[in-house]
C-alpha cells in the first residue's frame, strides 16, 4: 500500500512556484461552481502518520480556497453528549450541506486503527470495523457525497528526520508531544494495520489517496490537484444521470400471499378487559423508566402504518404512563431546507437520544421504502439500497445500548374506510381527511406490497418488526403496551 | 405576590368530570390551529416549589394535548458542551420554532433563584440576573413567542403535609428526594427570594401566573385554561398589525457629518512595509492561538462593511494565520427555513464558539439594523429594539469569557465603484458583481445612516467597534490584524 509513497517524491522549487498560482486559481473556481450548483457536498480525510503534514495540508487548503465554504473538524476525545450515543454520531453532526467542504482531521478511521495498534481490540473486531464503515462510505457515495480519503506517509527514517527536524527548531518543537513519540515506537506496527486497514476500504466509490509527506512541494501539489479533478468530475457528470435504471426487480409472490395479509385481523378485547390490562401495563411502563438501569440505556419506539391505522392513539398511550420529562416525539413529515441538503438519514441521526431518554417516532426513517417508493420520490436505485443502509443504522444503535423497538400496525382496506368516514362525520380539525389521505389509499396494494418488502428485509434478530393487529384498536393498543414492556425488561434485564 | 396561592383552592370532583373532557377537546383544537398556522411558538415555564405538581402538571399537559407538537425539557446539571458557553445558550437550543409548543421544566430562573437561597450571590448580583432576564424575555415575546410563566406554589403547612404523604405512600416515596428535604428547611428563604424575583420579572408581555399547587383539580384546570386563552387570544391577534408603527424617528444629523464620513479615508502603507508588519502581526497571531490560557476563552471576530470594502482578503489574512482546526467561518446569508421559525438572534447562538474555538462572521446578526432596516424585511419596531437585544447578547459572550473583535470596515463611494468596475473586468466567477450589487450601492447613503447609528448604540466599552479606514487594501487588513492581536492579548492577560 505504501510502497510508491516511499520513493521520495520531490517537486523543485521553481515548478511549485509556477503550477501553484495555477491550481490555486482553478480551485477557487471548482469551489465556486461546487458553492453554487449546491448539488453535493465533499467530504476531505486526512489520516496518515504524524509529521507528514497533515495539519499543514488542512492550513494550506483553507488558504487556497475560500474558507467561507470550509468546515474544518478535528476529531479528539468524544464530548458528552457525543459519548452518549452511536461513535458515528460525532461524524453524522460534522457533515457538510451541499455546496460546502468539509475536511475532516481525524475521522471514523482513528479509533478501529489506534485500538487495535495498543491491543485493545483483536483482528476480527477490527475487521467488522473496517466493513461497518465501507457500509457507511458507501451510504455516503450513494448519496452524492463526494468523499476523498488521503493517507499522508512518510517512511519511517524519513518519520524519524522529521520529529528531530521540528525538536531542533524551537518555533516547532512544541508540536513534537510524547504522544508522537510513543507512536513512533509502534511505528512497524501502525503501518501494518493501517496498510490492512487501507486495502480493506479502498472501494471503487472512495479509494484511499496515498501521499507521501516528506517534501510540501509534492504533496501540496499532489493533492490539491487531486480534490480539483474529484470536483471537475463530479460536477461534469452530476447533470447527467448516473444511476443504472436497470436494477433487477423484488420478488413478488404470484398467490398475493404477503406476510401482512396473513394478520388475523379479527383479533379483539373486549371493554372491561382492556380497562385493566391498560392500568397493568401502564403500571409497568411506568416501573420500568423508573428502573435504575433505565439511565444506562437509550429508548427508540418507532411507529410505521397506514392512515388512520391508530399510530397517534397508541404513542398516547404509551406517553401517559411515562413522564414528560423523559420523554420526546417526533412526528416525520416532510424534510426541511437543511435536512434536504444532507443524506437522507442525517434528520433522524440528529434526533437520536441520549442515555435515560425516550424518542418515540411517529413514521420513520422507513419512509424511504414506503412513501418515497411508493411515490417516486426518490430513486429504484436509492431505496433497494435503503434496507442495508437502514439495517446498518439500526445495529449502530443496539450495539450502542439502545432499546429498539419497531410497530408495524395493519389494518384492512375496508377498516380504514370506515374511519376515513367516521372521522368527516365528526367536526375535530385534527382528524380532517384531506385528499392526499383518500389518494394514498387508492396506491393501498403497493403500499402494502412496500411494507412486505420492508419487513421481510429489515425484520432483523436485533431489531424485529413487531406486527400489530389493529382493526381492533383496544386489541392494538394493549399489544403495543405489553411489547414494549417486555422488551425494555429484556434490555435492562441484558444490562 | 403568593397571597391568593393560599387559600385553599379547590375543585370538586364532579365539577372537574364535566369541565376536564370540554377544556380537552378545546386544548386539542387550539393546538392543531396553532400548528396549521405555524406563526408563532408557545414557550410554558413551569416553576414553584417542590410538591405542588410541576411534574404533574407538566405530564397532564401532554396527556390532553397532542404529545407529538410538545417537547418538554428539564433542565439539570449543564453539559460539558453547554457549560463552556454563557448560561442562556441550552435554553436557545431548546426554544420551539413556530407553531410548537415547549414546556420548560426548570427555566432561566433556577440557577440565580437557588443561587441566592444558598448564599452563593448577593442581592444586586440576583438583581442583575433578573433585570437580564426581563431583556430576554422581552425579545422573545417581541419576536412573537407566547411566553407562559407559571409558578405553582404552596404554604408551607401544605408543603410539609404533601412530603409527608408521598413519603408514606410505597409507590411515590421515591419522588422524595435529599433536596426537597433540604429545600423544606429553606422554605421561608425560598419563598422571600422568589416572591421578590417574580415580583421583578412580572411585566406585561411576560406576567407570573402563580397557582396554589395542592388541589389536582384546581391546579389542572387553571393551567390548562390560561394556556386556552392565552394561545387563541394571540391566534386572533396574529392577523392583526399589532405593531405601532408611529416610532419617533432616530435622529439624523442636519450638517450629514457621520461617525464614519469623518473617518481619514486617505491612509496609506506601502508594499514592503506591508509585507513585513503582514508577517510580524501574523507571526504574533499564530504565537496567541497557541498560548496556554487561549483553551480557557472563547473567540469571536466579526465582520461588517460595504459590499467590496474588503472583508473577505482580510479574513484570509487572519486565517492564515492560524491552525485549520482552531477556527470557522460563517458567511451569513439568508436564514434558512429553520432559522425563520426561530427568533432572528437563534441562528447566530447556534453558532457561539466553545472553549478554544474562533468563530469568524462574515457579515452578523447587524443583519437586522442594516440590511433588513434599509431595504424593509423587519419592521421599524423590530430594528430599534435590535440595538438593546445585540448589546444584551454581546454582553453575555463577553461575562463568558469570549473575545469578542467587531470591524466595520469603510471605503468611500468612489473606491467602492473603482472596485466594482475593476471586478466587471476580470474573469473570476467568484467576484461577479451582480445586479443586487448595483442596487445596494444606490442606497448607500441609506446604508451609511443605518451604520452610523449602529455604530453609535452598539459601541458598548465591553465591544467597541473597531473602524477600518478601508480605501487601502494594506492599511485596512495590517489596522485588523493589530486590533485583533491586541484584543486577544489583552483578554488573556486579563485571566
Amino acid at each position: 500500500m505504501f510502497e510508491t509513497a516511499e520513493l521520495g517524491h520531490k517537486i523543485a522549487k521553481s515548478k511549485y512556484k509556477t503550477d501553484e498560482p495555477i491550481l490555486r486559481e482553478a480551485l477557487l473556481d471548482v469551489q465556486f461552481d461546487l458553492a453554487e450548483a449546491k448539488k453535493f457536498p465533499v467530504v476531505i480525510l486526512i489520516g496518515g502518520v504524524d509529521g507528514a503534514g497533515k495539519g499543514e495540508t488542512a492550513n494550506i487548503l483553507n488558504e487556497w480556497m475560500d474558507p467561507r465554504h470550509i468546515n474544518t473538524h478535528a476529531f479528539g476525545a468524544a464530548t458528552q453528549e457525543e459519548s452518549q450515543r452511536p461513535p458515528m454520531w460525532r461524524f453524522w453532526r460534522a457533515l457538510p450541506p451541499k455546496g460546502e467542504i468539509g475536511i475532516f482531521f481525524g475521522s471514523w478511521y482513528t479509533a478501529p486503527i489506534i485500538k487495535r495498534c495498543y491491543g485493545e481490540t483483536n483482528k476480527s473486531e477490527l475487521q467488522k470495523s473496517l466493513e461497518d464503515i465501507v457500509d457507511f462510505e458507501r451510504m455516503l457515495t450513494d448519496e452524492g457525497v463526494v468523499l476523498i480519503k488521503f493517507w499522508f506517509h512518510l517512511s519511517k527514517d524519513k518519520q524519524k528526520n522529521r520529529i528531530k527536524e521540528l525538536q531542533k527548531n524551537p518555533k516547532t518543537s512544541w508540536r513534537v508531544t510524547e504522544q508522537d513519540l510513543a507512536h513512533l515506537k509502534l511505528y512497524d506496527k501502525f503501518k501494518d494495520i493501517s496498510g490492512y486497514a487501507l486495502r480493506e476500504t479502498s472501494t471503487g466509490n472512495a479509494p484511499w489517496i496515498v501521499i507521501e509527506g516528506y517534501d510540501a512541494n509534492y504533496r501540496n501539489l499532489t493533492a490539491g490537484n487531486y480534490i480539483l479533478e474529484a470536483i471537475k468530475k463530479r460536477l461534469q457528470n452530476s447533470n447527467e444521470k448516473i444511476r443504472k435504471t436497470n436494477t433487477p426487480p423484488l420478488l413478488q409472490p404470484i398467490d398475493n400471499l404477503q406476510i401482512l395479509n396473513a394478520l388475523n385481523l379479527g383479533q379483539t378485547i373486549k371493554k372491561t378487559s382492556y380497562k385493566s390490562q391498560l392500568e397493568k401495563f401502564q403500571g409497568q411502563l411506568n416501573l420500568l423508566t423508573r428502573h435504575a438501569k433505565f439511565k444506562d440505556i437509550s429508548s427508540i419506539i418507532a411507529f410505521e402504518g397506514a392512515d388512520a391505522a391508530g399510530k397517534g392513539g397508541s404513542i398516547r398511550r404509551i406517553t401517559q404512563a411515562i413522564d414528560a420529562r423523559i420523554y420526546n416525539i417526533i412526528p416525520t413529515a416532510a424534510p426541511t431546507q437543511e435536512e434536504l441538503a444532507q443524506p437522507y438519514l442525517w434528520r433522524f441521526w440528529r434526533q437520536v437520544p441520549g442515555k435515560g431518554r425516550l424518542t418515540i417516532y411517529d413514521r420513520t426513517w422507513y419512509g424511504r421504502v414506503l412513501v418515497e417508493r411508493v411515490e417516486g420520490f426518490c430513486s429504484e436505485q436509492d431505496w433497494l439500497r435503503a434496507y442495508a443502509e437502514i439495517n446498518h443504522f439500526e445495529s449502530q444503535l443496539v450495539e450502542n445500548n439502545t432499546s429498539l423497538i419497531k410497530f408495524w400496525m395493519q389494518i384492512s382496506p375496508e377498516e380504514q374506510l370506515k374511519r376515513f368516514e367516521e372521522r368527516q362525520k365528526i367536526s375535530f380539525k385534527r382528524f380532517k381527511i384531506t385528499d392526499e389521505d383518500w389518494r394514498n389509499r387508492e396506491k393501498w396494494d403497493q403500499y402494502q406490497a412496500a411494507a412486505s418488502d420492508m419487513i421481510e428485509r429489515t425484520s432483523t434478530e436485533i431489531a424485529p418488526w413487531h406486527l400489530i393487529e389493529s382493526n381492533d384498536k383496544y386489541f392494538a393498543r394493549i399489544k403495543i403496551l405489553k411489547t414494549v414492556c417486555n422488551e425494555l425488561e429484556r434490555r435492562l434485564d441484558s444490562l
